[in-house]
């Protein structure tokens, strides 16, 4: 299988995550896949045409996308409990931290615009709080697909927001992220910044 | 069940053509709810941090959201067969139209900003047609979930962006869309202006 896969892109480390904790990962070769919301990778189009990574293609050709998709294809592939628990509450709760995280990346692009719009950033910002303060702890003693977005949002926030602070508001979350950090799927898709 | 609901969404109408298809319309109470990229809607945000609809409450209060979400909760509810077939083909089909309906979505942000930015609007416009180019031809005599998000993504096409002319280089497309388009379930979610 191939990924097109980059190395900052919190979709594509979701599913990395993912492929590691289902011991997979050496079942996938990456390729780097540079996009953005203002850039087109043409070699990427005829595998998806929408342009987005994660972009999984399979030894036969065929193109399986998006994050939450290949994801489930992974978890099918090994026979594993990434989705286990109650359907709906598994999915709805992947759905808030996912949509967190398309919403942080919109929140940053903003930000780096030339002129942000005040209103969409203060817009911007409640929802990141709404979403923040609905976060619950896990249970302990399990791991599910959001569990690994989850760890995975908290992260993306340290890299590219580091003038929120969910610690302060959320200590046991915070506690959390730092035990779910040390596994090894999470050590091996830390971007190093050479 | 409850449904955050409003008319001119085309994800609320994919749940609502679902619905209708599913025989579950009448089980379902919508609830006008207002949102937008800057519109914070504070009754939204118990059921739904992130201020999106469409978003379903069942009757013990829990809520169930994406849209992809609530379409496999009616279909599992209604026995019905939305996700029959290839589950990777389908589901990656309906991340691709989903997706081309979260691009029309921020290409028609960008176009009524006060300044859009030309090189995010050509990138916009390049995966728009990008993602048209690859739209196929359902088959005839069945219906999924792709079917129901490609006719709402033409028919918002038709909508917002009637400076794309789709219709002139997938003609074929066009004759699918006008028939599928007589179906009750799409007749009855037609948005009407006063």
């Amino acid at each position: 299988m191939k990924l097109h896969w980059s190395p900052r892109s919190p979709f594509v480390r979701k599913v990395m995550v993912a492929a590691h904790e289902l011991g997979l990962a050496d079942r996938i070769g990456t390729v780097r896949t540079v996009v953005g919301m203002e850039q087109i990778n043409d070699a990427l189009l005829a595998d998806n045409p929408l342009n987005k990574i994660p972009t999984l293609v399979l030894d036969d050709g065929r193109a399986i996308f998006d994050s939450l998709v290949i994801c489930e294809y992974l978890d099918e592939m090994a026979g594993g409990a990434l989705f286990a628990g109650d359907k709906w509450e598994v999915l709805t709760r992947h759905a808030l931290l996912n949509g967190l995280l398309d919403l942080l990346i919109l929140f940053r692009h903003e930000r780096t615009r030339e002129k942000p719009a005040a209103r969409i950033l203060f817009a911007f910002g409640c929802k990141t709080q709404s979403a923040l303060g609905a976060l619950r702890l896990p249970p302990a003693g399990r791991l599910d697909i959001g569990d690994i977005t989850l760890a995975v949002a908290l992260s993306y926030l340290d890299f590219r927001f580091d003038d929120i602070d969910w610690r302060g508001a959320r200590p046991e979350l915070a506690t959390w992220h730092a035990a779910f950090c040390e596994r090894p799927s999470m050590v091996a898709t830390t971007v190093v910044d050479a």
